[in-house]
């Protein structure tokens, strides 16, 4: 009854990405053969989603690894392809911390040995989408246990299997309860500008066959007065040291709401997630992305000429917002701070 | 320098409607000749903003009266017409008030003299045009003293000419502010599903010159969070008896976020906006608009087929939320409740 979708496929000799930008109505794949083809795919946000972003970056570095086998200087390629592939997207600590890892999985060999590196960096990009694939797991069975039968569950954006290797974060924890058999339901806020929500959660809702209503995100203090909402759950970009954290522009003012209205808000993502190098959101870099997402709707100009737009990717919460975060080693609750164990 | 755009001109034996559809990228007219053709313009929102609405069908009830001449029972075809009109749209007190002052204006002659009905009703809606450009040039004076140099001015949906006879409410307030020569700037909320913000209130701030930029719905809090906003107003479709006020869905969630931030909400509406029949925003009814307006833009799919959705078309805000309600008469603060004067 439920299809599998998945955002990302290796072959041995390219990277298959799954183009996010035609979905729902078409099911397109990219076969990327080299580092740069890569780049182009996360920084088009043919996918997305911090976690899938990861992977597909460490692949990439495997694919440049690979190519720099025929280059005058190996070690030099696979380096400068390293700060290439990192300056696609800026706020998901995902994409520099794959990048960062596979160098460093790759550094014995790299200036001596490039048939080694290119190994390397391949076994390490597999290793990083089954951990994906084991966190989320375990993640959506700690996120779960958050829910029960009744509950009306408010989520922003994507965060399941497209976004990621595998199963999800938020979403996976939604996913796990319906089909451990809770009788739960979703509203998804539609996420202006991309329209994850109504193109890609609204997708694998549909493929999960559980009940879901999409709405517009102003609608969603109208349905939170409305009692129509029990629990609100959201991905993460990037999580600091003290549990702030950055995620699709929206979930700052849906914990706002949340805390009004009195409704527990949790966020959901790996430890990969955490940026322990910050100690707060204060220092996130947000993303600025062209003004003609916001001029424009699903590819139609839509605001008059002359119009100007503000289009940040992101924003960042504040961890006082926050009841939760759930993690792979369960989830962590106030005050935040001891990451070992929740 | 600036340009003025128009909702509505009647042209003595029609109502010619600018098609708020097409906006802006066209500017066609659509001519009502009968009751019907306008019950149709404002059922599809061709035109739309509740003054506006008022106003149309006083012209509607007007061309109705005119139609019964020829009509067997002249009588019972303005009261069918009436009863007819008032249902296009339920939520805007505008539509019902000017319907039934229509026929009030009408009544001594109703049944007798059909002609007269005729000319009455053509001059009440003639009068009730002029009084909504008279009630918001004084309540745009009063809103512009609210704002001063420096302001980052937020508003939602579309308030300005194209949503009255002329001037509008709270966008009157910012134009005349800026008309001042004020220093100010706005932060327009595109205001999905029917995206009123970037498609006619936009256009409304490039024709009058003044600095804006455009944001999605879900970046409000983004905005204010960050300091890029000191004032919010918006519009309103049906004022109670203790200042609870419908208007466009997303306005509540903009009080809260108003509330939290520390920010000045006004709302801004003529008397004529004001319900006293109903004792607080518990007794309006929200319109439920079709679900295809969420899943679709413009003809364009892009929610996931079998997703469903929610589109209330309003919300309703506490007065608690607001800092005061600007009219004609001047604007009102805490305790609402006496209507006579500020």
């Amino acid at each position: 009854m439920s299809e599998e979708l998945r955002s990302l496929l290796w072959t041995g000799s390219s990277l298959r990405v799954l183009d996010q930008l035609l979905l729902p109505s078409e099911m397109e794949w990219i076969d990327c053969t080299t580092y740069k083809d890569v780049y182009s795919v996360i920084k088009n946000m043919n996918i997305r989603g911090a976690p899938a972003i990861g992977v597909a970056a460490a692949y990439g570095m495997a694919l440049a690894a690979r190519e720099a086998l025929t280059a005058p200087q190996p070690a030099r390629f696979v380096l400068d392809a390293a700060d290439y592939l990192k300056s696609a997207r800026p706020t998901a600590v995902n994409l520099a911390w794959a990048v960062d890892r596979s160098l460093a999985d790759g550094a014995p060999s790299l200036g001596k040995d490039p048939r080694a590196v290119a190994d390397e960096l391949a076994a390490f990009a597999g290793r990083l989408a089954q951990d994906d694939e084991d966190q989320n797991l375990a993640l959506s069975k700690h996120g779960a246990d958050l829910f029960e039968d009744g509950d009306s569950i408010l989520t922003i954006c994507n965060t399941g299997a497209l976004a990621t290797y595998r199963y999800g974060t938020a979403f996976g924890a939604i996913n796990e309860a319906f089909r451990q058999g809770k009788r739960i339901q979703v509203i998804a806020l539609e996420t202006r500008p991309y329209l994850q929500g109504a193109r890609l959660t609204a997708l694998e809702l549909v493929k999960a066959g559980i009940p879901f209503h999409l709405i517009t995100d102003g609608m969603a203090g109208f349905v939170m007065s409305h009692g129509m909402v029990t629990k609100v759950i959201v991905g993460a970009d990037r999580i600091a040291s003290n549990g702030d954290f950055a995620n699709k522009i929206g979930t700052y003012q849906l914990a706002v709401l949340s805390q009004y209205h009195g409704l527990p808000f949790y966020t959901a993502a790996p430890l990969s997630s955490f940026d322990f190098s910050i100690a707060s959101g204060a220092d996130i870099p947000v993303e600025q992305r062209d003004e003609s997402e916001v001029l424009s709707f699903a590819g139609h100009r839509v605001a008059a000429e002359g119009a100007r737009a503000f289009n940040p990717s992101f924003d960042v919460t504040p961890n006082q917002l926050l009841s939760g975060i759930v993690t792979e080693r369960g989830v962590f609750r106030h005050p935040f701070g001891n990451w070992e164990r929740p």
